[in-house]
């Protein structure tokens, strides 16, 4: 045997060795959440004690509470808060809609609900004509002759036929972040968004929407896509009926906030973090279970896993339940003007915010090393359902730690199918999570952050 | 260029056109199934108007007339029924189980169901003490000193670190099927079986059971999963407790019933058949939604899909809602006797009978030669989430074709992780089933029959 055939074997014979040590830790770390899994209660905990928890609501003081306890119950080394200023918005009376024949004879009741960071209507409502628009683009068509005076109703549904739901949320949510700033350019008096789902019911979502200050503030509301359909198919026959709502949201002082932070101490790299997270706060219409429970349960859960195996990590493993992403990104913004300070050491990031779904892999934005080497590892992954790992991304929480300080980010890509039935609704609760999809998605992440630990990214 | 080079050049090119043309009409099913899909209306109608249709019953009767009229609907150009003579049993009144104290001074109910083709208890009910055995295997340990004028409560649960639970439910559904036999070996007088879900909550699973003529019959019932851990607990400390069940199942002759079935004549190889099928059977106490109201309306929703957008398949495609899956298998014996009879050609059988979840990929039967060109279409599947293409498998319905005919067969394969939360109980219902996962159900099985028939096995 040559020598290089010899280092060659020798190498060969260790990464095996390493794989199967991998591979047996692995095995642990999903059999662990499976039997002895503590997401799921944690998470009937968090969406039934506490329920929606918009940043700056007493709600989400709540959270911070419950969850710096259970990371400590979960086992870990360390937690403490990070404090940060959130934006205070609150939704108000339960928002009221109606649509008048031009007769003015009858009306229909339609499920609305106000845009997060609308401002309200006049205290009598606000009652005009309505224009429909596919998209923001749209507007251009119409121009002011059409528009000025009226409810802009923007009706441009997300497309069903894009396989991942993601995709077709990003293509059509411009309706919602900007379409009143970008109406309101018209002479628009206020806008309605078709809900941002591919289900067909009667749930209005909520969701943030944006504003410009030099541009005259109108109210936005967002309706059901059944509610959409039927208005767009009304106002083709009687086209001077009156849509009317009511709402009375209002945007307070910022408040004081925190992240929640809790550590698994490195045992050889302690300087060196792998963050692991999910958005604490949660719309105040529902309950939050899959956006985000889930991914503070599972972050949390990572820690648990951890503490009963006893696996010692070489990084420090750093769960955080971030503060304020659905409506400023406060929290992540904080996260990492805070490592920046410190200059901490980050080797990668990972967040759960795409439901408490199946897990089907990680997206990823990084080099192409670190692609290749995320890669390297799915024949560890895959036995547990985790097959891709093409695809770009990372959550919204730690895109700044990319941005900033270059940090690989990704994110747990769990089956997208159901998610835009829930997603900032009422309907988001307890009861639209499945224990195991929940435990697998804490088990995937604890894995990768196991190879990322031992193995370098 | 040399001509070996030429002719390698030539066959790539046309192979590579090939898939594109592929590509497009499996990018067009796709569009379709998610944008006109009908199979979802359908589910509604066979859960909400018809319900469970165990074979025999009258519900099952209307299934397959309502089968046969939705076949012509999505524009078979033939539908026909094949004659099958089925079981017919029958739950009875709503049974009841209560454990009394050994002081019998107090009582509690537990949900239990009969499991399918149990005798019925005595009028009066049946009372004994119980005695726990973890699988059939326990029973030897416990001896017949044990067991002998007990009901023996079969408790070994689902393993739940298998991540496909489709396992976990092989390993212990033995108790179920065969509990009262190998119980009455000993002397017992019934069983009580845990119900086969991962599940921790209040619902029975029925399910087939079966007895040996020629040891005693004794009638047999499901526990729910929390009832089975209730009663562990309770007779650990009162071991003299006594349990009591009441049901009045029985079991009737045989009936007559139905396979339905609806082909499209293939254009250029009409007597090379592609059968695909679910079956039309339920379970009495649900609305057999998941099981198997998914793989029916999939099936005719193939029909539809091909119709309207005007593909002709070279073989001919036969769309099967086989009959008496659950307690019998009558309609997938038949259509094998037939089969063989008129001496068919079946090119390949597909069924889908695990659930209107997310597909991830298609398990199947057949040589090597058959899977590597079954794996050769990943690439051209895998976009739509179909990744897994390695399990041995193939639905219970079409087992006789491959055994008797040589036939490849596959079977649909959705994620598994909620299959067991419904399966077999009175939530197996409409609502369980979100609509885009039950379309992307249906158009696989269109794509992977359409490279089936346009490119052989």
């Amino acid at each position: 045997m040559k020598k290089t055939n010899k280092l060659l074997f020798a190498l060969l014979i260790s990464t095996s060795a390493l794989a199967q040590t991998d591979s047996a830790t692995i095995k642990k770390i999903f059999n662990d959440a499976l039997t002895n899994g503590k997401s799921y209660s944690n998470l009937e905990y968090l969406c039934k004690k506490i329920g929606g928890r918009l940043a700056g609501s007493p709600q989400a003081q709540q959270a911070v509470e419950w969850t710096f306890k259970a990371m400590k119950e979960a086992g870990a080394d360390t937690v403490y808060l990070q404090e940060c200023m959130v934006p205070h918005w609150i939704r108000g009376e339960k928002e009221q809609a109606k649509v008048f024949t031009s007769n003015a004879k009858s009306f229909k009741t339609l499920p609305i609900c106000a845009l997060g960071g609308s401002i309200a209507t006049p205290a009598e409502g606000l009652t005009a004509n309505v224009i429909e628009a596919k998209g923001i683009e749209d507007l251009k068509r119409l121009g002011k002759e059409n528009i000025q005076g009226k409810i802009v109703f923007f009706n441009e549904p997300m497309e069903p036929t894009f396989i991942a739901t993601f995709h077709a949320y990003g293509k059509a949510v411009m309706q919602r972040w900007a379409g009143a700033k970008e109406a309101a350019k018209y002479g628009a008096v206020g806008v309605v968004v078709r809900s941002m789902t591919l289900a067909h019911d009667d749930n209005p979502h909520t969701g943030v929407m944006s504003y410009n200050d030099s541009i005259t503030k109108i109210p936005a509301c967002a309706i059901s896509t059944n509610g959409a359909d039927w208005l767009s198919n009304y106002i083709k026959t009687d086209k001077e009926a009156k849509f009317f709502f009511k709402m009375n949201c209002q945007t307070l002082p910022d408040e004081k906030s925190y992240n929640v932070i809790g550590e698994i101490y490195g045992s050889s790299k302690k300087d060196e973090i792998i963050t692991v997270g999910g958005h604490l706060d949660a719309w105040d219409n529902g309950e939050g279970a899959h956006d985000d429970g889930a991914g503070i349960v599972q972050s949390i859960e990572i820690i648990r896993i951890y503490k009963a195996l006893g696996l010692k990590p070489k990084c420090t493993i750093r769960a955080v339940a971030f503060m304020n992403e659905e409506n400023g990104g406060r929290g992540g913004k904080k996260y990492v003007e805070l490592a920046k300070l410190k200059n901490e050491k980050h080797i990668a990031a990972i967040e759960s915010d795409a439901g408490g779904f199946t897990p089907r892999g990680f997206s990823s934005t990084m080099g192409a090393k670190q692609k290749a080497k995320l890669k390297s590892w799915k024949t560890l992954l895959e036995p547990y359902g985790l097959h891709d790992f093409e695809r770009e991304g990372g959550g919204a929480d730690i895109e700044p730690l990319n941005e900033e300080l270059g940090t690989p980010i990704l994110e747990l890509m769990p089956d997208s199918q159901r998610y835009f039935d829930y997603h900032h609704t009422a309907i988001d609760t307890f009861e639209a999570v499945n224990r195991r999809e929940l435990e697998l998605g804490g088990a995937s992440m604890a894995a990768l952050i196991w190879l990322i630990s031992e193995n370098g990214l």
